[in-house]
């Protein structure tokens, strides 16, 4: 563990993950490289790191979650550590107590912070009064957890080499954290979507190509990436989507214009025959169940490189 | 520990728990030796087993629950391993994400699933995908757990002699596993329900005897068993059901037709002076507080035997 | 840890902590000095204590909680015990089943239950039939934990000598429970409140002096606590109260008249500049954020010494 210390500390590691941008190219890889080791010794019933004390983090979630929630809190069950699962029901920040002011009660007791929210911002409010790592679990801006287990399934099946990344249907959130750590780490990244639904420049950096031609981006892909049509938040504007979207399926007719080994990522939940044929989630390309795997293995290298404040540090100023 | 493991394996385990069919005599009585076991264990503040890796079980309630949710947390607590509780609200399981990918997800993080839901073939569903263990939390046809709580009980106060056991009440779910693991372990099975409310045979087997005369199922009883008249989700019969059951009260009148050293035994959350007095269930011949403590016990046994998929297993096939 | 437990033992320790009544002198000064000391072990990075076998608790929130629950949550993770958080949503207490077979329920599994309810007879109720202590997360009547949390502040930046605690606003549950353990500890009193608002002498005892001039409080004071003015459950009432208490607010100018030295507390969440002004919260005076802070301690040298039942008793009696 010593030695990715080490690497990450050299890297300039972020102080949180709210955005893939607080990462760079040296430091994502050491990222994932750890999370592959992880992941290996997780599967020899032997865990690589654990951690030497009592950690603790405080999940806040605004969304409901399956795969962001389960694998935090198994990951840092398995690490030793211990995650407090809070409902936007059961904290109601921002209504009943101040975000700032939440920020600085769980930076007294937690080692870190997990949160899902609405609005980015809060997030970038959290940082600030917080103390302690803010972990970005889904934002209406970005999805880094997703990247990170996106581009380790991209490593474990396709290796290090650069590769077309092809990104089909909507410029959102996950799309943006994919869009700026594939482009970190020297990929082709194309994305399709209808016009109406492009990403902004200032979400996904200027290393990406934009298109509306679905055909364009699958082509020669190695990999193509698609996510639902209506996301959480989104479903007064479902019957407009289903139209604009029709064509962005991702389908044997879309993968057969892709490299006959290109991988198929989705990253749930799906709704089948919508933005992904059954037949395509469930293929030979697919790699979508190692992906959702993957979140656990990503997430737990991320907690154990980000910087939790030393636990004889004077107390954190208000 | 070894040797319960051989014993079970000789038995012919079964890979899920679904249903009390999965058991056979001998199973079924490994598993509760081991209860008992572990039991004494606890008690001298010595657990008896603990697992010798991390071991994280996702729990989905689509209902509420009080005892299945606590005993499956505290239980895999006190084993070293972890419970990730999901509520329908959370996962909206079938609604935001089709079952079989829910259940490929899980399988990918948690060594097993416990699973409360409406539908049993949910639970099927569920096995066929998650390729991990699952562990039927209740459902409209069986509560396994819950008979093994109360097979443990029913051991612990008459040892292991041919019982006549007497079930008066409504024909459900506890009342079909009950029955079945009272036959599979030899005793004598007598279950007077109104007509109407009868367990069908195909959930019952063909071992036990059914009558519409609670005092024909009390007389020379070793055990009385009720549940209540009006289980969750069939409020709206309440009026018809509180009618047709009203002679089939557990009382002190219908309890001196059984042997004097009777036991009564209920799941709960009981309706007190409705299907049972309060006499009855705080009187000396109650074993209903024991009853929910094995809960505990006989689900520590059951997570112990049933075969988690090794660490070091390939990527289970999605 | 011993040399505390046979202190705590000479004093005539509490069977449960519901009211601070519960306490005497001698209790809640070695309580108040474990807590520093686990403080101090804390902050270093190891635990002063932790429990020598599985130690779980059950929580019960009737009410929404960040402080309680997280605290009281990772407080047990960092000691090696396990919470099992209970909403009424999932136990339905009091309508699903009685008070009373939840409390026999609940003692058979866990080692301490924690609740948070509406009723302070609620939790006397449960103390009568769970076997195990009961621990007050909050009633219509007291808040002891946050009394502990309270006076370990006031210890920590003023030492032990008898000083001057001013309560300026609603005689609330928490004012309950502060008043009581600070005039415990020799402290002076005084409790300002409105008209109409003012404690009864049954739940702060005779020991405190009561004003309905904030300015009388205040003048001279070491401390200078208030509280929302309209808690949970008393929305209703909220502009009623926002014209009776609109003279009580924590401002620079009441603080004026207080010790120059003087300490601002307040058990949050926070109304910011409705009863305490932003200027006070977040100034120098402040103790509001190591008082959060505290919750954490003082609540785990609480756990640390409440009497669990034995391992090996006895099933216990129900």
């Amino acid at each position: 563990m010593e030695a990715y210390l080490e690497r990450w500390r050299d890297a300039g590691p972020p102080l949180n993950l709210i955005s893939i941008t607080e990462l760079n190219r040296n430091s994502a890889q050491v990222l994932l490289e750890l999370a592959a080791e992880m992941k290996r010794g997780t599967k020899q019933g032997r865990e690589f790191y654990r951690f030497d004390r009592p950690i603790a983090a405080a999940m806040i979630f605004e969304k409901p979650s399956l795969r962001t929630r389960v694998t935090f809190e198994i990951g840092l069950y398995q690490m030793g550590g211990h995650a407090v699962y809070l409902t936007q029901n059961d904290i109601q920040m921002g209504r009943r107590e101040a975000v700032m002011d939440v920020a600085r009660n769980l930076g007294r007791w937690a080692e870190f912070v997990v949160a899902r929210v609405y609005l980015h911002s809060i997030l970038e409010e959290l940082a600030i009064h917080t103390g302690a790592p803010i972990i970005n679990a889904l934002s209406d801006v970005e999805h880094p957890c997703q990247a990170l287990a996106d581009l380790l399934t991209i490593r474990e099946r396709k290796g290090t080499s650069a590769l077309k990344l092809a990104w089909v249907g909507d410029g959102n959130n996950v799309c943006h954290s994919f869009a700026l750590l594939g482009a970190m780490l020297g990929h082709e990244v194309v994305i399709a979507t209808p016009k109406g639904f492009a990403p902004d420049a200032k979400f996904v950096g200027d290393q990406v190509a934009l298109t509306n031609d679905p055909a364009e981006a699958a082509r020669d892909a190695d990999v193509v990436y698609t996510d639902v049509w209506v996301s959480m938040g989104f479903e007064t504007e479902r019957e407009i989507r289903m139209r604009a979207f029709k064509d962005f399926q991702v389908n044997s007719r879309l993968l057969s214009l892709a490299k006959p080994d290109a991988i198929v990522l989705h990253c749930l939940p799906a709704h089948r025959d919508e933005e992904i044929t059954s037949e395509a989630m469930d293929g030979p390309q697919s790699a979508i169940w190692d992906q959702a795997e993957n979140r656990l293995h990503a997430q737990k290298a991320l907690m154990a490189l980000i910087p939790i404040p030393p636990e004889n540090a004077p107390p954190r100023p208000s």
